[in-house]
Formats: structure tokens, sequence, C-alpha cells
């Protein structure tokens, strides 16, 4: 390491989609950037974690001329289906929110085909680096690792919710709001071609279950389960009975089984910090804000935030100004709380609540009714599931 | 009394809007009815009450001939404005829902319309009547009152929540849903011009408030309250104080005071039995269902049922065939459940709930910004508000 640059523009931390795509598209600006990344590369790029992708975040990936593969094998989708009491209802989003569509690609393709593109481009990406530690965020701020020093103009945190960017705030200045939900996903990737050709959420006594897929091969599912449930709780025939009880709750819907290649819990839970930055640190993605995943809002949203900020960045090293990295958290919370109400929206629409009684669950039932009936009603959950832009 | 007739086709329980208007409905349909109620003439007559009508609520007194003074003196408006964070958006239902409104016109003002047309064409309302019991429910029905009895082919149990009719179903036969909420509305009429020209429903950290009004001199108001406050607790100089604390929250808002004509705490519930039927019996109105008042939906459901039980009855008398009333129960329920849903949107949408920590906080608001600024979400609002068909 000792021939690598000890200085550059925009120290990022993490090499997940945020910090990948920023800095792809400071690249794109001329702005030099490093990005430290924990894990090894090929931990990162095998990261099962979302794959729906707003018209948005697909527009953003194409025009930064890292599309191609995504617009090559991107699965495009134009409705979801809600599958509740006996029959399944579809979110048609061609007729709601016309020329606005979904495309299905996993969070990790994302992540390969950002990876490569820095490569090619001589991008300084440093993985398996231990010990990052932020300083000097008011001041001239720096970043200290294992072996190394790396100075920086800015900082960007894009280490997600654990990582280390956001602790290194001083206390007292972020204020940190959390909803946490009384259940998990068990994620469940499987080699079996999709049931379904669309995703169906489907909400049952039993809990909630969402038929996903990757790709034409592979499925991908999850099912909502105890806050403390472990995937060895969950042998194999365990998840393909629950799914299928979850599932297969229309007429002639059979689910279609296969070789189970993974499978992993995750917590539900709302979170937001504000503001989204601090001196010379900004904050995007996980790192700031988390979502349950119920509305595939985590992975758009982090894009969304790369998107306001290498503007503001590019502004900054073009003209001196710093108005737009100022307004960056402004810019971004609108959106940013607009997810976190979907997502909640989403999440209580669907799932089953411990503590819902008969009026709760017939309330759930009526409004399900309300959203599969209403022309109003599913343009709200299509306009929000599509991007809001 | 000793006169009066001790038979009739419908025996009704309950001199509110339901069981007149049913009254008065099944008189146009050549159906005899006495309706027995507790109170006096005078006291149903002034009892304050809802003062929202929805467009099919409108028309349905106007199709009955009852609806002379309401199109005379009703005010109808076309929008409410939704305040809060320092400013006031308006949900235009012209624009959203064109050609529906609503019209203010309360609740006592209807009872005195219907009332006044039951006695002019000589229908039989017993005030005052004590001891009211329902005898023989899956027979001969019949009603025991002091100092008389009634024999009916049908009895209809309008009595509001607290009567005597649901009660009156054998243990076991109803489910009941029930949702309560941890505050209460108090309610205050006084005699002022109204503020504004269009309700506004208020959000704040001190709680929600209601600017309403029931003619060009008389407002109502409303504000939450503790479940357990008394109107003693509110003298009139701290309800004025904190109605301008919770309404003068935008600039150019002032709020006219006045005499101060009535106070009431109203408990905030929601409350359906299933089915709204047993035998010969059929519940309307609060008999069966309870909205909290903040979608203006209790009067107008009582009257969707009156509508649903009156066509079934007609049915029953001309033709013998009890279809539509067995379906009665099955007709209702649909909107009776929409309504719960849209109430407790409302309500959750503008109270400030105690459990709600800063996260609920800022989803409440980010939930608001959605519903005044995307047309979908402002047109749920406006659909439901003005009455689905």
């Amino acid at each position: 390491m000792t021939s690598s640059p000890t200085r550059t523009q925009v120290g990022i931390v993490g090499a997940g989609p945020a910090g990948l795509l920023l800095s792809h598209l400071l690249h794109l600006r001329g702005i030099s950037s490093v990005v430290l990344e924990r894990r090894s590369r090929a931990y990162v790029e095998q990261r099962v974690r979302a794959g729906v992708l707003e018209q948005g975040t697909v527009d953003t990936l194409v025009a930064a001329g890292v599309g191609e593969r995504l617009r090559r094998e991107g699965l495009p989708h134009h409705g979801i289906e809600l599958r509740y009491d006996g029959r399944g209802r579809r979110i048609a989003f061609e007729e709601l929110v016309p020329g606005r569509a979904i495309t299905v690609y996993g969070q990790q393709e994302v992540v390969k085909d950002l990876i490569a593109a820095r490569l090619e481009a001589g991008g300084d990406i440093r993985f398996g680096v231990e010990d990052v530690a932020l300083h000097d965020l008011e001041g001239e701020p720096y970043l200290t690792f294992d072996g190394g020093r790396l100075d920086c103009d800015v900082i960007a945190g894009c280490d997600g919710f654990h990582g280390v960017s956001r602790p290194s705030v001083p206390e007292g200045v972020l204020t940190l709001h959390e909803r946490e939900y009384p259940f998990a996903w068990l994620g469940v990737l499987a080699r079996v071609a999709p049931s379904s050709e669309e995703l169906i959420y489907s909400r049952t006594e039993r809990g909630f279950a969402l038929h996903s897929m990757r790709t034409p091969e592979i499925s991908r599912f999850y099912l909502q389960v105890p806050p403390d449930a472990t995937p060895e709780e969950w042998p194999d025939e365990r998840v393909w009975a629950e799914l299928r009880a979850r599932l297969e709750t229309v007429p002639g819907f059979t689910l279609a089984t296969g070789e189970i290649l993974e499978k992993s819990v995750t917590p539900m839970r709302g979170f937001v910090a504000e503001p989204m930055q601090y001196g010379r640190l900004f904050l995007a993605g996980d790192a700031a804000h988390i979502v349950p995943p119920t509305g595939a809002k985590g992975l758009n949203l982090a894009v969304a935030d790369v998107r306001v900020l290498a503007e503001a960045l590019d502004r900054f090293f073009a003209t001196g100004s710093a108005d737009l990295l100022d307004g960056y958290s402004r810019a971004c919370l609108g959106r940013v709380w607009r997810a976190q109400h979907f997502s909640w929206w989403m999440t209580t629409l669907l799932h089953t609540f411990d503590s819902d009684d008969a009026y709760g669950r017939r309330l759930q039932v009526s409004h399900l009714d309300y959203v599969t009936s209403s022309r109003a009603a599913a343009t709200t959950l299509a306009e929000n599931y599509v991007g809001l832009s």
C-alpha cells in the first residue's frame, strides 16, 4: 500500500452501492476519490440484498454508463400482486403511473458492475481495510486505517447502518429517529424458476410472505418470522411448507420448489439520523437511514442520496461554493421521510401484528380491499413503489 | 296510550336520524311503523351531534321529500383545510372528485325535519317511552314498554350504541369488534361567525383541533383532550386559549370568539357488531357500529344502513321474499368497514398519541406532506370524505 496516494478529494468509507456509485459519479466529473472497504471484493460482490430498482435508479445507472448489463439482464416489471383473503389483485403500474416501472436486478449485480467500471477506469478501491477511523471532521478531515492515512477534502460515510462513519459524529449533534418492528424477515434464495412473473405480496393470518425473483432461474422469497428467529430454525422443508401455506392461497397457484442457496434473517427497522452531515462528513444510504424492506426502498434511497451528493461535490470542487453541500441533508430528507412513511405503510398493510385484535385484522383487510379497488388508493401504492421523483 | 295501535309492521326503537328516516321511508312505501323513543321530543331535537352530510345523504333526504330546509339552509362545502407544521393546505373536492361535495347541516336539524314530516303525515312517534324491551326475535317479535305492548313483523334497532336493541341479541350471536382511542373530543358550540369558510383540521404538537360550523352565525369546535376529561375542566377562557393555540398556527389567521352555548366530551371509539341482524331484528346506525368522529361518517353510515333496510323491507312486505332482508348485513358491512378504516386513518393522521416518539411524529408530518402534495393521496381523502358510493 505504500505506493497508494495519501491524499484524495473525497474519502469514501464503504464499497456498497452508495460508496461505489459516488466514486464513479465523481470520477465522471473529474473528482478523485478513494474507497475503503472492510470486506473482501468477493464478499461484497456476493452479498445478497435488495433487488428492485426504481425507474430513477435505473436512469441514473444508465446515464452514468454502468447500465449495460442491467438493461440486458434486468427484468422490467409493470405491476405487483397483492394476495389476501383468498384472492390476488394486481396493482398495474402501466395503467396507474404510465411510463414508469421497476426493474428486478440484484443489488450485488449493481455492485459488480460498479466495481468493474471503477477498476477499468483505474479507480482506487481498497478492500479488506481494517480499523478505519474518521478524524478532524470540522477541520482538515482525514481517515486512518490499519497501515495508512488518507487526507481528504471531504469524507463520504457510505458504510451502512453498522459502519463507523455515523458514530464518528460527536454525541448530541445528530437526532436519531428509530422504530423497531416486532418481527423480522427470513430471506431465502433458491435455484428455481419463479412461480409468477411478477412479485406477490401475500398477507395471511400466518404472517406475510413475498415471492420475488432475481433471474429467470433464481427465485427470492421472504417470510415474516419472529424477531429473534435464526436460519437454523428454518430447515429447507420448513421453509417450503411455510411458503406454500402463505402463497398457495388462491385457486390454481402452485409454488415451484428447488435447491435453497442462501438463508438469512433481516431485522425490520425504520431509522433516520438528522442531519445527514456534520462538518466535512456526509452520510449516504444506510449509514444515514434504514427502512424495512417491504417497500423495496433501501437501495433506491442510497442512489438518490448519492445523486444529490455528487452534484453538490461537483459544485464545491468546481466553484468553491459550499451552498449545495450545506443543503445536502435538507435536499435528501424529504424523500427519506417519504420512503420511511411508505415503507411503514406497506409493512403495516401486509404483516400480522401480535398486538392486533379482530378489529385490527378487519381494518387491514378493509384497507387491502380499498387499495385494490380505488384507483386513487392503488395509485398511491404504485407511485411510491416505482419511486416519486 | 290506550287508543294507540298495538300492532305495526315495523317497530322502530329510537327516534334519532336512523329510526326517523326509516319510519319516513317506510311510510313512503306504504309500510306502517311505530317509533319508540326514551327521550322527549325537545331533547332529541336539540341534541348536538354531527353536521357533515355526504352527497349521498343529501340526495337521500331530498329524494324522500325532507330536504327542502336542508337545501335552503345547508352550507355546501367544496373543500377542507389540513393545517399542520405552520401551513394550511386545501383538499379541493371540486378538483379531485368533481361534482361531489359535502353539506354542513346539523344532525338535530335533520331530526327536526324528519319529525315534522312524520307528524304531518300522521306518523306514530312516541317520546318519553320507558323500559323498552325486545321479545321473540326469532319468532313473532314484539316490543314491551312501560304501559304497553307492540306486536310487529320486524323490529329495527335504531337506538344507538347504548340502546337496548343490540344487547337483546342472545350472547354469542354477534361478533363485536372494538378499538378505543387514548383520547376524547371536547365539542364546543359557540355563537360566533366561523373564522373560516371551510372546515379546518389542525394537527399540532399540543393535540388536534377542528374548526367547523353549523350556520353562518354558529361555530362548532373540537379539541383533542384526555379520555377522562370533563367539560368542567374546560372553562370558557381555557377553551378559547387552547383553540387559539391549536388553530392560530398559520400567518394571518385569527380566531373569532363568542358566547359558548354548549360543551360536551365524546369518547373516541371504533366499533362494529357483526352481523347487523338477528332473526327479525335489524340494527342500523350507531346501534351496530361507531366510528371516531374525525371522518364525519357516523350519521352518513346510519343513513346508508336505512336506505338498504327500507329497500329490503319494501321487498319483504310487497312480495314476501326475505332475500334482501337476509342479505342486509352483508350489503351494509363493506361500507361500514370502509368507514371504520377511513375514520381510523383520519384520526391517526391528525391526532397526537402519547405513545408516539419523535419517529412517529415525523412519520405523521411526512404523511401529511404526502396527502397534501400527491394528487392520488389527496383524492383518497376527498373520495372518502364526500362518501364512496
